[in-house]
């Protein structure tokens, strides 16, 4: 039977794999075990109850695209008018739609690697060429995006997709990287598709990520992505949103329409909530700033492993000396230690040998859970790390 | 700004010209007054109290793809199994996802005209050339498939798109029909995705429209596409499914991950309550052949006019004796009459000197709208046909 076919995702097999088992602490999905707010149940039922069942408009309805105008405009160095914001059914349909209103069969995209795969399956679904411009590691752990390779890869390139917070990393591009890379974009009539779904995930104290929101003028062929599932904790609720170049919303609506058509007007309603509710947004940042601080405790000092606590996002990436099968290693921690972490390799070449462990999680299941994972690779390493098994 | 784009929508065009208007009957949309079931909003409620709130199965949730089985092993000649089912955004995403699973940038996609606007534009979006084979119209105001035609256009095609019932005509097409359609689609090697929104809108006393369920082998190259929007009066839940062939699952929810990445689980809770609700169904079917009449009564003998009463689905499609500009005829419409009707060139270029009227609407409503209708052909016949105004 022939069908278009995208690769698979590795997380996906570790996570069935886990699930098959008895007793897992799963840390291998981008997800946090934070409830979602209250305050979007609530306008969710009450929206719900005011009747709002029907077709919603396709932009997204005009109370959440003014909220979301007032809540950017006030988050970042540049107002974000209401007219560049369109409503989509998640953050990956956000980044599925820039990528479908910008890239053609043939097209060649760019995009750093280590990223999240489902960026390169939906530049892949379009017919274009994925083209992986692997982060400079460091002794340290840390990463960083080497600006004289990306313009390199940027030469008659389409588009370039730029994951800053980034997922699996952390690395988190500084303002000055940013001008750089939108002015590298625009020199070579590249169109910046930035996804900022882990914006507000930062450590530093800042209210954000420095984003392409506080640099770009309206008319760049920019769009920025993003979503409720991470800084809201709304994962199930699939809500997203994108902030297109002024002038390019009805384009970008009309694509939005023959892809999914607009997404629950209830649901609109509790993201206006969401919006609102910053009491929110600081609990769950604490809560990730303390499982950060446990996975950092845990993993200092471990023998083999290089780790620095991330930027931004709320992923311990971690290196593992001698390891090249991630995959491998990945699958040993889940039935020999009873826990659930994303191979490196999920994530592309310049991942493998990694794991990527969500530390967003109440400080009980981390306890566990680093335990199970010192032990883990403690195990591996009394083994010697020669094998392929990783 | 280069983008990709597709034409917009002319039912857009005419409800954004509608809602400045002080006092408008709204017959534009798919779209019925009838609120949705009350199960569905307390199963919802129940979900999302329960903590259905985080990343669902991109498959969907097992229950509600059990529960779809057994509905549409029930309701249909041969069974459905789960693993043949994917949960999607809506029955326009499973539409969508469908186009993205079977057809390439360069394909030909074979579409009967008139047809619902998004199915071609998907297509287009796919970089695929759409090849409308218009249905031909009997002087009663009934449409009929001719299938020497059809093979004609599926030699070499990629796919072919059905829709039946159909929007907008109401055109049914008879199990017979379907046979020969599918023995085409296999002989010529075309991906049959069939689109069976309105399958249970039917108005001979039978429980659903003849459906490829029927008929179709579990793995031949058949998609069947369907959602709560119609039967259930949800339009606003966003909320569909597909039935693949016995195998393709896995390939289709891989698309399904980098399209929207799954359905609120929440929904697809509402969704298996809808489906369970029986009583729901009947009440709505009802509420549908009440205003069938209605239009039928409010129709009948109005010089100028060609009308039949549909097999299926919830439209009027109204000819209009010497009109060439149906665009032209529904702004006069809302403009001068306080009715919103789809122009049928918005179905394609066979659906021109026709309009499109919802009549899954309350007696009342439905009262009003049709006297407004009738006012408003009339004073367009006692002005003469001849002006390119419709």
């Amino acid at each position: 039977m022939d069908l278009v076919t995208i690769p698979g995702s590795r997380i996906v097999e570790i996570s069935r794999l886990a699930f098959g088992l008895p007793d897992v602490e799963f840390l291998c999905f981008g997800e946090s075990d934070y409830p979602s707010p209250a305050s979007a149940r609530d306008a969710l039922v009450t929206a719900l109850d005011g009747g709002a069942t029907t077709y919603p408009d396709v932009r997204g309805t005009p109370p959440l695209r003014d909220a979301l105008s007032r809540y950017l405009t006030e988050l970042h160095a540049k107002p974000v008018t209401e007219a560049r914001i369109q409503i989509t059914a998640s953050g990956m349909a956000a980044v599925a739609i820039a990528l479908t209103a910008t890239v053609r069969a043939g097209d060649r995209v760019v995009l750093h690697s280590p990223s999240w795969p489902n960026i390169g399956n939906a530049a892949r679904l379009r017919g274009a060429a994925v083209d992986e411009l692997p982060l400079d590691a460091t002794p340290e752990g840390r990463f960083r995006l080497d600006l004289d390779k990306l313009e390199e890869k940027l030469r008659g390139a389409r588009a370039f997709v730029l994951n800053s917070p980034n997922n699996p990393t952390g690395w988190t591009a500084t303002r000055a990287e940013l001008v750089a890379i939108l002015d590298l974009c625009r020199r070579h009539r590249v169109w910046l598709i930035s996804d900022e779904v882990y914006s507000r995930l930062v450590y530093d104290g800042a209210a954000a990520a420095p984003s392409l929101l506080d640099i770009a003028e309206p008319d760049n062929a920019v769009i920025i992505c993003n979503s409720f599932s991470k800084t809201w904790a709304m994962t199930g609720w699939r809500l997203g949103w994108m902030v297109v170049p002024e002038g390019a919303r009805d384009a970008i609506s009309d694509i939005v329409e023959v892809t999914h058509s607009g997404v629950a007007p209830f649901t609109q309603h509790a993201g206006a909530a969401a919006l609102a509710d910053t009491a929110f947004t600081e609990a769950f940042l604490a809560h990730c700033a303390r499982g950060r601080d446990m996975a950092g405790e845990a993993l200092a000092g471990l023998n083999g492993v290089r780790y620095a606590a991330p930027d931004g996002a709320f992923y311990a990436f971690i290196g593992v000396d001698g390891a090249t099968d991630s995959m491998a290693l990945a699958r040993k921690l889940v039935t020999e230690h009873g826990v659930a972490v994303a191979p490196g390799s999920a994530f592309g070449a310049a991942g493998e040998g990694h794991l990527r462990v969500c530390f967003a999680q109440r400080p009980e299941r981390m306890a566990r859970a680093m335990q199970r994972l010192r032990d883990g690779l403690r195990a591996r390493i009394s083994q010697g790390s020669g094998a392929g098994g990783g």
